[in-house]
């Protein structure tokens, strides 16, 4: 894909600043906040049932995260997610964990039969375990997957029909016919609590100004690689002072540095 | 209002130590720890109706923060403001995103009708929204209001009874009688999550220290906007380093140099 | 205690990275878990009743953390609790606030009664309420015990059966028979929020790895404090520049460096 893409599509999240209506865990929920910040787009996070409906609406996406869900906030996704699904707003689904316990399991699979989802963005483990094909998650790390990861992941798409985005080393994007491989990123990225969170936060900024996702979730990608890899070139001194580096890259980079740098490979 | 006066309140949040209860949200709950910490003050977040009556009893002020309000935790503010009302503890309320719902603004409405608020810290749009005017939200964003935003604040003030502080380029503090224009800052501030949440925490400790919450509201928030003048010229690479400066800069913040470049104007 | 015994721990936790299931509060969550992965754990943050059991079951510790408990944590921290004693798996809990509210004193109380608790780790308040020997707390601030420390804590370690290590100037860590004391850290660790609930990650992740939990903690203490030396060596502007430096010290402490600096004496 052509650097120009992804470039333009930060550039249009940047003009029509989308808000991001997040349902997410208490762990990264600010981390997520500020990436949505970084980006250019604006966060809003609430999760009483009382007030999801009427809130998604007014959004530009939907991203949907069970690291530390409960029932109830279930509830809340199901009601915020048929109401984006109405609305024709994309809805972005994390299933972080799924694979380490039945209820994760069970939770995604439960979100994916009820709604309507756009992008379905985690790590290989927890793709191949929605595929069906074997994956091995440890708490809410990914153990890795029993195949090859490109097939794990369209057969994930095939199975749930939606956008696969799967993150690793080399992120893989697929839907049921094109398959992307997003190059951008760096190791440090893996030593911090919450980049994954943070990918599907960029994921729905970048859906909210699309009408492809695979191309938008590819688009996200690339870009937080990016910024990953400008933080690295700063020279943190350990991941903590790389953290702080990661959002500052985000926020300042330019579109035509990302044409520049995005490394995403059509299969 | 003559710098002596924040410098004396900043001096007495730091030789008092109140121990600020917050209950609050879960996006920035570790800012406003960390805020209140760096002003000198002591957090404590609790909000389990088994509780908040008991832990307010020891407060000297209560912050309550609808940013991601429920049901129970409506509950346990009305229980934890009423126990501070009988105790003439100061109630700050920080409606954050009332306009967005009807449950963020039927909320706040409900906590100001039960219980005797000191402070209404919000942004624009969400005071305007209070003060039946007319102000936008998107989100937990201000969109702005209708009209002057001074007198809009002077109507919040007058429907609510409370002191109404009204962050923004310049903070505008009202009470029935007073305005005060706070023109510390800066631009920065605005480029993270977080920094309306700290305000409000900041304006609860130095509350607890002070009778007039009007004089204290402003002095809080010129300490606040100095913090964020000094961070700034200390030369930050993008928002998360300017966040960090922040935090370092205002738990450094010698009173005299809040004497010497407090910018609080009376109208 | 020699120096090499830190030493091989931490490098264990590394080479064995353990998971460590925290049930915790919502203010210092992120901290907890970036402080796991630093250390070389792996964290995982789960709370859902429906799931604590199956997720603790893979975990090498459990970490339960009153910070901001509810009805329902307190139900998921008795079943995960349970769960981890049928399996061999420690618990630690930080008993944070204990003496300030009844709620959390009772509920560190019926925890201890429910559950075989491998170490308690609280501040001096926290431990002197719990020995019953006169303990004050303020909102999460430790107040100070009535008399001697290391009495307090051999007291409290007698009444609960627990190994008991208590953080402050000098930590102490204490058993039915040994007692340690633990020289290691810098006085800008008191100024954050959330150093205590990062020690008990960290009191997790040693344990995980170790049979002798006396040691393990105190080990896990003297690499806490001396990531903390480290860091207060690298020159912070502020507390928060010192919170950085923290995390990426202790990512980068070297066994070696912890076995020659290690302050460990036994009593």
């Amino acid at each position: 894909m052509d650097g120009t893409v992804p470039a333009g599509l930060l550039a249009s999240v940047r003009e029509r600043r989308p808000l991001v209506h997040h349902i997410t865990n208490s762990v990264t929920i600010n981390d997520c906040a500020n990436i949505t910040i970084c980006t250019g787009a604006a966060p809003v996070m609430a999760e009483a049932p009382e007030e999801v409906a009427e809130m998604v609406a007014a959004a530009g996406a939907l991203v949907l995260n069970i690291g530390t869900l409960s029932a109830v906030q279930v509830e809340a996704m199901l009601i915020a997610g048929r109401r984006a699904n109405e609305l024709g707003i994309p809805v972005v689904v994390d299933p972080v964990g799924a694979g380490a316990t039945t209820f994760r399991t069970g939770t995604v699979q439960r979100l994916l039969e009820a709604l309507d989802v756009a992008v379905l963005k985690g790590n290989a483990g927890e793709i191949g375990v929605l595929a069906g094909t074997g994956g091995s998650v440890r708490g809410v790390d990914s153990g890795g997957v029993a195949g090859d990861p490109v097939e794990t992941a369209r057969e994930c798409a095939r199975v749930t029909g939606t956008v696969v985005a799967m993150t690793g080393e080399v992120d893989i994007v697929v839907d049921g016919k094109r398959a992307y491989l997003v190059r951008n990123g760096d190791p440090a990225m893996d030593r911090l609590s919450g980049t994954g969170c943070m990918a599907a936060s960029m994921v729905g900024a970048f859906a909210a100004v699309a009408d492809d996702y695979a191309v938008s979730s590819a688009a996200a990608l690339a870009a937080f690689g990016r910024a990953g890899e400008r933080a690295a070139m700063a020279g943190a001194r350990g991941p903590y002072s790389f953290r702080t580096a990661l959002f500052d890259e985000l926020a300042g980079l330019e579109p035509r540095d990302l044409a520049e740098h995005a490394r995403i490979e059509e299969l």
